[in-house]
Parts: structure tokens; sequence; C-alpha cells
């Protein structure tokens, strides 16, 4: 059953159909980008191809299948579109974090935070998938996490100054999630010089893998 | 089926036997109590009584139904010490402020804080409960979230300024978390003047009817 995985970003939208390993797309998105145009931009690259369901990954909340609010880093339009009467098809929205960590999830209590524009977080604990925003928790008085380690932060404090705040908040939530293991994804996640060893470090894979494994892997809830 | 519930704090360990409404005893407890004297003290107050199974709601982390650490606020002895074996009974071990918040549950996604000695959480999404350590998050770079919204916070920093930390906390915790409902147990809670309408206070009797559930209610895990 060949599915279509949209992982969308505030940059672009990455594009694939399972089943053709590695052939990812990337259209532009950007802060006035619309679900009218994704429907179009996705019609248009999947020309002729197949698919029997679409897996959407959400740079926001998702709440019961739906997006309560528009987004931060995208056009208007997004809360409450109806995705699957768009397609024609059936569709899995879930959060773009979820998602990822859904990809790179192997058992345990998993805590995953993707490194991207903003900061996206999910935790997995014994295949219940719960996506989290703690882009809101606290740094200081004037300051949340995602403001000094969402990928803002490397060109405003410096990349060594970000990778210490990145080493700093992993080691507060780790012992605030008491997860087994910790995996770092999303677009920065390279920039990293030193990883601990008991972190595992993915990159835009796991978004396609995750959203893959909402349709065949069955032990999820989400 | 007769449970025997204990609730252990850094102060004291309150005891019931489910089916007898209200009658709660409370056996001191302090910085220097052990697991020994813990089994000696509770064989004192049953005596002649009957129960099927233990329910322990513990101020600490439980891995896989044991204490991987030492606490924090009481004697030495309790990591991996056998509880089932010292009872010579069935026992359901379990994070105390987990405990609490099985008994508040009502469904959705709960998050629930327990303002006692220490700031105990968890977590519950469609019956799952996870037991979190929301303590340890960052208040500023010198305190955590239990530094300023602990029971020694109304001491140190007077109940109005201990109440206003409280109200930030729960504020940022609700976007971090993005919970249907926030309830708020601990023997602290009482201590609240005001409490947002989309807030449910509780009491100590959370945590009697929720090791009660962890017999009677097959729909949650933990």
């Amino acid at each position: 059953m060949p599915i279509l995985v949209l992982d969308i970003g505030g940059s672009n939208v990455k594009l694939r159909l399972t089943g053709q390993n590695g052939r990812t797309k990337k259209i532009p998105t950007g802060p006035d980008y619309t679900p009218k145009r994704l429907i179009a931009d996705v019609r248009a690259a999947t020309k002729g191809k197949k698919f029997d369901g679409v897996s959407i990954g959400f740079p926001g909340p998702v709440i019961d299948g739906r997006l309560p609010f528009e987004p931060q880093n995208l056009g208007p339009g997004w809360a409450g579109f109806r995705f699957k009467k768009a397609f024609g098809k059936p569709v899995k929205l879930i959060n773009d974090a979820a998602m990822q960590a859904l990809g790179a999830y192997e058992g345990g209590r998993m805590l995953f935070l993707s490194l991207g524009t903003g900061l996206g977080s999910a935790l997995i604990v014994d295949f219940h998938v719960i996506a989290l925003e703690l882009c809101n928790l606290r740094w200081s008085k004037q300051q949340s996490l995602e403001d000094r380690v969402g990928k803002d932060a490397i060109m405003s404090l410096g990349i060594e100054q970000w990778e210490e705040n990145v080493r700093i908040a992993v080691k507060m939530l780790r012992k605030a999630f008491l997860p087994d293991t910790v995996a770092i994804g999303g677009g920065a996640a390279s920039h990293l010089k030193h990883v601990p060893k008991w972190v595992r470090r993915g990159d835009n894979s796991w978004a396609l893998a995750g959203g893959e494994r909402l349709w065949t892997e069955k032990r999820f809830r989400y």
C-alpha cells in the first residue's frame, strides 16, 4: 500500500511516496504558505503516481486529528482545514515532531527533540505517542527553551553557546522525563559537534519512516 | 477484595484499607525512616485486619515495579527493597504523584501536580499513567521549579509569592503539555486562595482512590 508522506515545515515540505527509497522532493513553503497551495503543489508533484493514503506531519498541535490553531511559521487557513476532503484519500494528521519520534522509536520510554526552525518535542511510552510543546518551557524569566535552543539561537548566540544550551536542556529534560533513550532529530541536529553516547541523533529520514509506520505498525497509539 | 493503600511521604505514611470510608491512619516518617520500620508499623496498624493486596505510592521514581534510587526525604534501604516478600502479599508499587493522579483522573489528557513536601507530577493520557519528575524543570539558571513551587517555598518566599509562582508554573506547563484538564493535589493545595476554574483541586483522598483503582480499574496502564 503506497503512502504519501508529507513533512510540513516553515521553510519546505518534504514529500515522499513509500516504497521509493531516498527519493524525497522538497517544495518551498514560508510565512504566507496556505493549505490550498499545499494541495496544488502536492497534486503537481505526484502527477501520475498512485497512493492509498496520506500522512501529514504538521508543525503545531494536532487535537483529535484536526488543527485547532493557525501555525506560527506558515500562512492562514490551516486551522480546521479538511485534508481528507481536499486529497480525496484517507489522511493521518499528526504533529511533526511526533511523526519523527515514531520513525525513531525502538521501545521503552523515549524523549524526542527536533532541532528545526522551532523546537519540536514528543514522548513515546510503550508505543503511545504523546506530542508535547516543550518549546514553551522556561529557561529564565524572559526566555523560553525555544529561545535558547531553537535554530534562531545558532545565529544569535553562536554555535558553541547554542550547543552548550542544548546540552543543558537535554540534561534537564532527562531528569524531568526519566526516558530510557533521548533521540534528537531535525535539520539542526547535524550541527551538534558532540553527542553523548546515550543520545541517538537522526535526520529527516525519521519523519518519513514515521509517516509510513502510522499505517503499517499497529502497536502505536497516538 | 480489601486492599491496603499506603501513601508514603516525607512526614507521614497515610494508610487505609479499602471499604473503610474515611478511616485513614497516619504513621510518622522522617529522614531516617526505613522500609523495615514501615513493615513493622504497618503490621502493628493492621493487626487483625484482612487484605488481599497492597498499593504503595512512593515519593520517587519507580521503574518496572522497583525502586531504582534511595529517596530524598526518607532513610536508607528503599532502593531495590522487596515489598512483596516483606508483606507476603501481592504489591503494586507506583510513584506517589502517579497514584494521586490515578485517583483524580476522569478522562482525556490530564496533567497532575502534587504540592507536598516536594513537587510531584504525572501525566495521564487515555488511561496511560506516566510518572514525571517536573520538579527538575528549570525556573532560572539557579533555581528549579521545585525550589519555587514546593512547600518550602511557602516559608521562604511568603504565601503570596508562592501562589503567584504556582500560577506561573501551571500556565507554562499547560502550554507545554496541552492537557484537557489540570489537577492539583497534595497537602499544600488547600493553601491556594484562588484556583482557576479549569483547575481541579483535590486532597489526599485522591491517593487512596488511586491506590484502589490500581486493582479495580482495568483500563489503566502504568
